[in-house]
């Protein structure tokens, strides 16, 4: 007898249903439900770019409507449907009241921008609204010598928990102290779907709270009263009503409730897994495990590892994050990532490139490696791993009168390889081996041009994941988990992930001359990111040589 | 009654007779002929793009069509006309038989291309295919201790005579033993019209001979014997058949031959002045004094400015050329200039604007300096003043997810405004003030855009040369000298040039942040340039601080 999984996948502008066949991964049936309100699912305001929120209300429409059409678009009995698993984009957190209820879900779903009804949403993972407060949570953490940073690569962000919460405190109080709690959006919609009404009772991922808000058991869970204290005191009476535990995915965050049954035809009862997020879960579905790096590839990467907990780890400088049982149980979760990368592409193609993506990509791949004599710095969002600073940017050298917007556009990918094989290096630096990369992601499942570079530059084979859909697959997995099918999240691996059968080779001769070209790289990446001071006067001249060699 | 002036400039593609009128400068009829023979007067290679000749008979054919167009295309009377000057590009040597004949004189003017017949043509300004000997020319004089490299910033160019004669001897051996001598074009044309058929009385240019053939008289003219014998015995040998003395254009070349003047309809007689380069004759119309720097902005820049030969001037490293009466008789002339500037402009739109020059052109009228966050340098053609290096190439910092097109347009401008700043401050570290700046060319006729960016890059007010045909209006201004209109070559600037009305004025505002713009693009300059080893850390952030405070 059959059975199945459900996985849902919060992304930034939709969310997507996913039914998985638990015994080999075989996905039966998909459907995805773009958020109603604001600009594709993200409240904008035109006077603020760094503004980002969403309607949690969309949130539930949107479990609704994906998981009934889910089950009409399949055979699968809602019965069989042994588990759930949820993941989110993050750190998204979303204020509520003391029953649970977020302070925003009556507010109409389209709305002319308010900031204090905007406050009341979800801050969005993309809303830097709060990077003054970040640069304060990293002087005060810094000053007092707390070791809270030591896990998340040294610098907070204002993509995080508390950077938000204390810029709402700040600019909208009276929404703050409308807030009982804060949860994650991972963690407060397994809560709300299983009828948990009391905030003290949702189970916290693990995930969330250890990567975005600073948890860790070495120092007795969330900072200390005194250190959030010293950012608001009113952050220290926050923390008495937030949480003291946070548990990993293959636990149940409850049960569906009756309600939730009955909207979308499952079965009440069904053990939901506690949340975590997106990229996580999908390093899950694309099979990592010690020595495998999962890079998920977007508008920008996730870089996911795990590592054994029996095994000694060292902090590792510029990594977003270390935290025991976030990506799998047992282990440690090591998130690294490229702060844009297909971001880089779409931005060049729309302000730059003359022509689309399909015509550049064409032309590029019949350029041969350091044949352009152009090399430039994957910043043009900043830099979050390994330098974990935005304030950076992109750079292009190289440029002659003839050099031609394919030229440009390759040069654009080869410095995201370059940037990915950078963290690369800091990993193996610090004893984390990696013996094998999976990718996954739309650009990697597209891209052979992509993928070859990132083969040549990093000298490493590049695998794709089988899966389009790896995070709904990854929640999944977690669902197929809490539901008995499988006894491990390990276990589950086995059964429902893989790789394609095409594998993307180095080529010697392109990694000989990406070698020397790399080497460029590092000596712009650590001037320009004030690493160290390397003279540059040779730079252009050895670019014109290996244009030379190349051309010759 | 009055009396006119011709001038004929011979262009990369063309040739422009201008006839003016000697008391006011006035301009009376022009006619322009594209040369017959080759891409728009330029015979190229497939196989290498270094390659580019000229025909001389498109010279001659020139000659006889512009004069008889502007003739018929006025009611100037001939015998009114007091004489003709003659520019040329430059430095574009060919080789001529014992009877002052071009060896390429009898070559068709359309041909499939052949390396010794190419060798025989004119080998033009911008042929690269000599760029070893020119390495080696520098190398010896180095290593020699010689002085010649000392008027001519250092390094010896592929662009100029020494360096061709040698590729040529080397490469086409039979077309250099079939030479008796060699001409610079500036020198050939005005003999050749003038009826001189033995090469030893043709009267060298010091404008030429002095920018290009390194001949002082500070050393006894060319090169030594013992010098070139190193580079190859048989240059050595045609030392003895060039020449000993180089005149200043206010001297007579000699007086058109009967057969000319019959093809042209002047009087015979007529004199005609010793020709020169079109930039410096373009200076010389855009009104050069001491303390005025004249611009000629085109696809590159000639940057000219003279110095009395009765005031001590050092050596100043980095300029193209620093030659006794090249520019003004009885005055240094100095003559610097940027590889790329126009080039640059073309380049982006072709391959990189998405947009043509107008509509970038009206939003980048629209940007504030320094809101746009980005910095570039200038070298996409190398740099020519003041690193003299042509391995160098172009380089932008500072983009974002969001930089426009018009943007990066904008900053290309500005980067060219810097390094025609670094010109006039490198003058200025030596002593030549620059009081005045006047620029001539299409771009500063048309380009608001530009010349604003340059009064406020400069902080100086830069000024627009009246005439539209500088360069020819120039040879004129030779030509009424040697035609006894007037005595000096001063006296007949202060009749014959001035400036445009409008001036563009520094903006204050603009001129401040400019100012902290251009310390971080010295700072890459250096670096790049293998000057020094400025740390460059703060270059990104200094750049989103300065955009953040132009968009505030």
């Amino acid at each position: 007898m059959s059975s199945y999984a459900l996985g849902l996948d919060y992304g930034t502008n939709s969310v997507r249903a996913l039914i998985v066949d638990t015994a080999d991964g075989r996905e039966v049936a998909s459907a995805v439900f773009g958020y109603p309100s604001g600009v594709e699912g993200v409240i904008l305001d035109d006077r603020d770019p760094n503004v980002a929120r969403q309607h949690p209300k969309d949130y539930l429409d949107g479990f609704v409507a994906t998981i009934r059409a889910v089950l009409a678009g399949s055979t699968v009995d809602p019965k069989d449907i042994v588990g759930l698993g949820v993941d989110t984009t993050g750190s998204s957190p979303l204020p509520v009241d003391a029953h649970n209820k977020p302070l925003a879900l009556d507010l109409p779903q389209v709305i002319e921008f308010s900031s204090s009804d905007a406050a009341r949403m979800t801050w969005l993972w993309k809303d830097h609204t709060s990077f003054a407060e970040a640069a304060e949570i990293t002087d005060i953490a810094d000053s007092l010598a707390m070791p809270y940073l030591a896990k998340c690569g040294g610098t907070y962000s204002s993509e995080w928990f508390w950077s938000k919460i204390l810029h709402c405190a700040r600019v909208a109080p009276e929404a703050f102290e409308a807030a009982h709690s804060w949860m994650e959006m991972a963690d407060w919609i397994p809560a709300w779907v299983c009828g948990i009404r009391d905030p003290k009772l949702v189970k916290r991922g693990i995930c969330a709270a250890g990567h975005k808000a600073m948890f860790h058991t070495e120092w007795g869970g969330l900072p200390s009263a005194e250190f959030l204290g010293q950012l608001d005191t009113r952050l220290e009476a926050l923390r008495g009503r937030l949480y003291d535990e946070a548990h990993s995915s293959d636990q149940i965050a409850g049960y569906l409730s009756e309600e939730f049954a009955a909207l979308t035809g499952l079965v009440v009862g069904t053990p939901v897994a506690v949340g975590a997020f997106d990229a996580h879960m999908g390093a899950v579905a694309s099979g990592v495990k010690p020595g495998v790096l999962v890079k998920i590839i977007g508008t920008s990467t996730c870089d996911c590892m795990v590592h054994p907990l029996s095994e000694n780890l060292p902090d590792i400088p510029g990594l977003c994050g270390i935290v025991p049982g976030s990506i799998l149980p047992g282990m440690y979760g090591l998130e690294a990532g490229q702060s844009a990368v297909g971001d880089i592409f779409n931005w060049f193609v729309k302000e730059l490139g003359h022509e689309g993506h399909e015509a550049l990509n064409e032309k590029a791949l019949e350029l041969t490696p350091g044949s352009s004599g152009l090399l430039a710095l994957d910043w043009n969002n900043g830099n979050r791993t390994i330098l974990v600073d935005p304030r950076l940017s992109g750079l292009i050298v190289g440029f002659s009168l003839h050099s031609e917007a394919a030229e440009v556009y390759r040069a654009l990918i080869e410095a995201t390889a370059f940037g990915a094989l950078t963290i690369i290096r800091r990993l193996e630096q610090y004893g984390v081996v990696v013996s094998e990369v999976v990718n996954c992601g739309g650009i990697a499942e597209k891209s052979a041009l992509v993928m070859q570079i990132y083969a040549d530059v990093c000298n490493k084979p590049m695998k794709i994941s089988r899966s389009a859909q790896t995070c709904a697959l990854g929640a999944a997995i977690f669902g197929s988990v809490v539901g008995g099918a499988h006894s491990t999240v390990s276990a589950a691996q086995v059964k429902m992930t893989g790789v394609k059968e095409q594998v993307f080779m180095p080529n010697q001769e392109a990694v000989e001359v990406y070698g020397r070209l790399y080497k460029l790289y590092m000596e712009l990446h650590d001037a320009f990111g004030a690493v160290s001071n390397p003279s540059l006067g040779h730079v252009m001249k050895d670019l014109i040589s290996i244009r030379e060699a190349a051309r010759a």
